[in-house]
């Protein structure tokens, strides 16, 4: 009973989300909708608009809350830009077991007819596992430690979630490696990427396999006698297929020199973002924890997989809107999702309001490199009220999402998601 | 006892083995070494130093067989050339399979919300699986069945064997679909390379990693259930660990436009195959086999594995010489091995051997795509006496090979590994 009652739940929560989104794309046809979303902060031109949109009462009282997250300072920082914030002491916990990955790696005896291999290797993974912001690895540990029973935080099984931390850390590296070549990236994490050092090249596409096997070889070392070390290595599986379907499906869409816009579809960009960031980036670290507390329960699995796949998109909208409104000297980057084509969501809601003048516009401007080009789309960007509709969507997946985890079941500890939310939100739970 | 007994062989093989080498190599000092290596089927113009080079009787017995390679037939191919010689009917089950593969892998209702990704996949691996020689995937098959009791050759069991040997050519289309992009192959059996598609590029490396996450995928599906299953996503892992180091011991050596020769040592050159090669090609398939048959034992495996190994050396050596000297009306390629700059045996073993004049010669002129340098090199290669030199290595490292498949125990089939053998030097055991 309890099951068919979160089931209703679950459905009404489905309803709600697709009204939002629909509120968001409703207006396509519209000829001109800057003023759909209605505005608290700025008296509407157009109130009487404003009844008419049917808006929810829930998503009108949300707003509320509205603030631009252009405004952010550093201590508001989304997750996006800033690392899971965990404590110091935890962050500390999980570098010192560096060296011992790569050590393990290394010493000599392992590959001792190939030291030139094993030297390479630890090059290798110094440069390019941990000098990134670790959010999935952390993310592992803390999710470990809040799923696993008090007396089963021994110092060996916190040693062995931090290793599994880190076999996450290189599993995004192989990431990173590949999409940094193919993508043709220049800079990563404040240094150039590993295959634009001229000794590298095309063969970082190997190193990316190194990174790979290293990730498997330690998975192995630590886990082979443990009960879950099969549904480990499934894991790790599954997400090499669902990272490589996202990547597909972004290219699909960057196949020729200028962004095909008839593409940027609401459907499409959920589908990429879901098999590109939210399965390795919320789903895995969580399902990995879940495992080594013994957990197994497929209910267990499926419910805490929905909540974090939802999470996960709302961080990959924070993380474009941030590309274009966010302050560089807060996010530490400058943005170039319009210069790149990249199919955002802003890009997607700007098509679905725009007149076919505008969207004409589009057509020309965007994914061109050039400053005007860009600011020109900014502008669009900002007749269409979008800095606006993201902050109303941002309140109102928030509201949603807290909501979601009150209906988490199954004994997942609600506050293991408050805190992940919290740390894609910034604020106090 | 009998493995103390077992032991004193292998030491004497490998005694053996280590005076054939070196009388391939001890000339390297010597001002001009053309006749070290006697040859029984030309006069030689210093009869006198033959019993100078105390080259082993055996070694001198086994030249009556000598013969030139260049003139081989099609019915005499070696496997480098020609893939394993199974029955038509056992190729045919095997490409039987093929279609399952692919319907497994893209049948709607798996990916049912990316249909787009599941319909690439299909025209992905029907592009680049099952085209080549399938070496690998027939010796599974081939292995399982000479290994498996006669009781358990069931439809089902069979069926399992070849989804086994899918996964092993996945696994290595995985690796081609890499190589490729890295060096630069423009063609690969007979059609462009994948990445040569200008709707591919380097996406290419991402549908690599689809073509693994397949074959990741297809185990499971066919294996999750089997008490190997752990053990045998173990061997998939450490195979990439094997494969990557070959990789980068390969491309070490090729850092700058010229080859540098200094690093063309037979210690590097047979690092390089035994990893590169040997291992996938040679050990994977039979470990497989002896997983999926049951047998786990360590030193099974392990006298197994030596020997693979050994043929897989023995194959690549081949491989090179045939690049060089066999007939491309035979071989059905056009080798480039020279042009390419790579580390060969023959270049290791012409290196060996030059004079420092000779050795100046190919410094100057090894890794040059100018056909007349080419040809110089080819020429040099038959000063050296080469062709000779391989004849006669081929014939001891038959016999060799002979000697220790005769040594293995274990329950392990003599018949396997003959059959193996025999594919590579294609004569009746």
């Amino acid at each position: 009973m309890m099951f068919s009652t979160k089931k209703s739940l679950d459905k009404i929560l489905q309803i709600y989300k697709k009204e939002i989104r629909r509120q968001i794309s409703k207006t396509t046809s519209v000829t001109n909708s800057d003023a759909m979303v209605p505005r608290l902060d700025q008296p509407s031109s157009k109130p009487a608009q404003n009844d008419e949109t049917g808006l929810p009462k829930k998503l009108l009282k949300l707003q509320k809350y509205h603030r631009y997250l252009s405004t952010l300072t550093t201590q508001e920082m989304p997750m996006a830009t800033r690392g899971l914030a965990v404590s110091k002491d935890q962050s500390r916990e999980f570098m010192a077991c560096f060296p011992d990955i790569v050590r393990d790696l290394t010493e000599t005896g392992k590959h001792i007819d190939v030291p030139e291999a094993s030297k390479w290797l630890a090059k290798l993974l110094q440069y390019n596992v941990p000098n990134g912001k670790k959010n999935r690895g952390l993310a592992t540990v803390l999710a470990y430690k809040m799923l696993e029973k008090k007396e089963n935080l021994t110092p060996e099984n916190i040693h062995l979630a931090n290793m599994m931390g880190w076999c996450v850390e290189m599993f995004h590296t192989h990431q990173l490696l590949l999409s940094d070549i193919m993508e043709g990236t220049e800079m990563r994490r404040g240094a150039p990427c590993w295959y634009k050092h001229p000794e590298v090249g095309l063969t970082g596409i190997n190193d990316a396999s190194l990174v790979q096997a290293a990730m498997f070889s330690t998975i192995k070392r630590h886990f082979h006698s443990k009960l879950y070390y099969k549904t480990v290595l499934e894991t790790f599986n599954e997400m090499l297929i669902k990272c490589s379907i996202g990547n597909f499906l972004e290219f699909q869409m960057n196949k020729t020199d200028k962004p095909d816009l008839t593409q940027f579809t609401m459907e499409k960009y959920e589908a990429i973002t879901k098999y590109k960031t939210s399965y390795h980036t919320f789903q895995m670290p969580v399902t990995l924890a879940l495992l080594m507390a013994g957990v197994e329960d497929p209910e267990t699995h499926r419910q805490a997989k929905t909540i974090l796949l939802e999470m996960g998109e709302f961080f990959q909208i924070q993380d474009d809107f941030l590309d274009c409104f966010g302050d560089p000297a807060v996010t530490g980057k400058v943005g170039t999702d319009i210069q790149d084509g990249k199919c955002t969501w802003l890009a997607v809601v700007a098509l679905q309001r725009a007149t076919p003048k505008q969207r004409q516009f589009m057509e020309e401007n965007y994914g061109s490199s050039d400053p005007e080009a860009v600011a020109k789309i900014k502008q669009l960007y900002e007749e269409l009220q979008l800095p606006h509709t993201y902050s109303v969507f941002e309140e109102a997946t928030y509201d949603l999402l807290r909501t979601q985890i009150q209906q988490v079941t199954r004994g997942l500890p609600h506050e293991l998601f408050f805190k992940i939310l919290d740390n894609i939100f910034r604020r106090s739970v």
